[in-house]
C-alpha cells in the first residue's frame, strides 16, 4: 500500500436529504455520476454517500445482522459484554490502486497481515476491479481499480469533471 | 466547510495489533505522536488508529449502548425493523479548521444544514479546539483547530515528522 486513502464512503438511509445536508455545508456534488450516489471532490479525496444496503451489498455485508457472539467475543468479552452491534458500521474506506493487478495483491497482503478477507478481488458492477477486507479491528477497506477516477504522482485522485 | 477530510480515525480494540496490521501493510507510524494512537501520514490526509472507548468518550457517544427506538425510527421504521445497531459506528471523519473561531462555525453551520450536534466547540485535551458534529444519516464528524498539525494552501494537513 501507498500512503493514501482515495474514497471515503458514507452509508446514507436518504441520499437525497444526505446530499442536500452536505451542499448546505458548503461542498459541491460531482454533476457527472449522479445516479444512486453523490460524490464531493474533497481535494485529493473522495467523499462519497451511498445508500447503506448498496454499499453493504458491495461489501458482502448483511447490514441487518447484528454481529454475532463469536464476533462479539473477537473484542475482548470482558469490556464488551453485551455490546450490541451491527455488522456494518456503515463507512469504507476505499484505497484505489494503479492496476487491476494491484487489486489482488492487495487484498492478500491484508489476509497475511491477519485482516480478514470479504470480497476477493474480482470484476465490480461498475466496470472496474475490486475487493474488501477488514482490518484485525473490524474497518472496512475496498481496494478497487477504477481507470475513470485518475491517481497522480503523489496519489491524489480524481473524479470526471 | 472547504473541500477537504482532514483525518481519519479508526476505533480499534487493541492499538498494537492494528499498528501491527497497517504496518504488514506497508505504511509507516509517526514516531512523533505515539501515546495512546497511531498516526500515519496518508499524503494530505491523516489515518488515526484510536481505542474505541476513548473516540466514543471524545465525541460524547456512548459506544455500548445500541441505538435507541427513537433513533432506529429516524432511519426509516420500515426497512430498518428489527434492525440492532450500536449508537457509535467508530469511524469519524475530521475535518480541520485553520483558525479556533472556525470550528464554532462549521459546528454552527452543520446543525443549521439538520446535523445534529454531539459537542458544541471548545477546548480539547490535546490543548487544541474541537466540536463533534452527526450528518442526517448518522456519520460522524470532528470539527478541530490543531495548530500542530499544519494544512496548506490546497488543505493538504501534515502530522509532525
Amino acid at each position: 500500500m501507498e500512503p493514501r486513502i482515495s474514497i471515503v464512503t458514507l452509508a446514507v438511509d436518504d441520499l437525497e436529504r444526505a446530499v442536500r445536508f452536505y451542499e448546505a455545508m458548503g461542498l459541491e456534488r460531482n454533476s457527472k455520476i449522479t445516479e444512486g450516489v453523490a460524490f464531493f471532490q474533497m481535494g485529493g479525496v473522495i467523499l462519497a454517500l451511498w445508500p447503506r444496503e448498496e454499499l453493504a451489498k458491495d461489501a458482502g455485508i448483511d447490514h441487518e445482522k447484528p454481529v454475532a457472539g463469536a464476533d462479539i467475543s473477537r473484542v475482548g468479552e470482558k469490556s464488551y459484554a453485551g455490546r450490541v452491534r451491527s455488522a456494518f458500521a456503515g463507512v469504507a474506506l476505499a484505497y484505489n490502486t494503479r492496476s487491476e493487478a494491484e487489486v489482488a495483491e492487495v487484498i492478500s497482503t491484508a489476509e497475511k497481515a491477519g485482516g480478514r478477507v470479504l470480497k476477493q478481488a474480482g470484476r465490480a458492477i461498475w466496470g472496474g476491479h475490486q475487493g474488501y477486507f477488514e482490518d484485525t479491528e473490524g474497518n472496512l477497506w475496498e481496494v478497487a481499480y477504477n481507470p475513470d477516477f485518475p491517481i497522480d504522482a503523489e496519489g491524489r485522485i480524481s473524479l470526471p469533471d
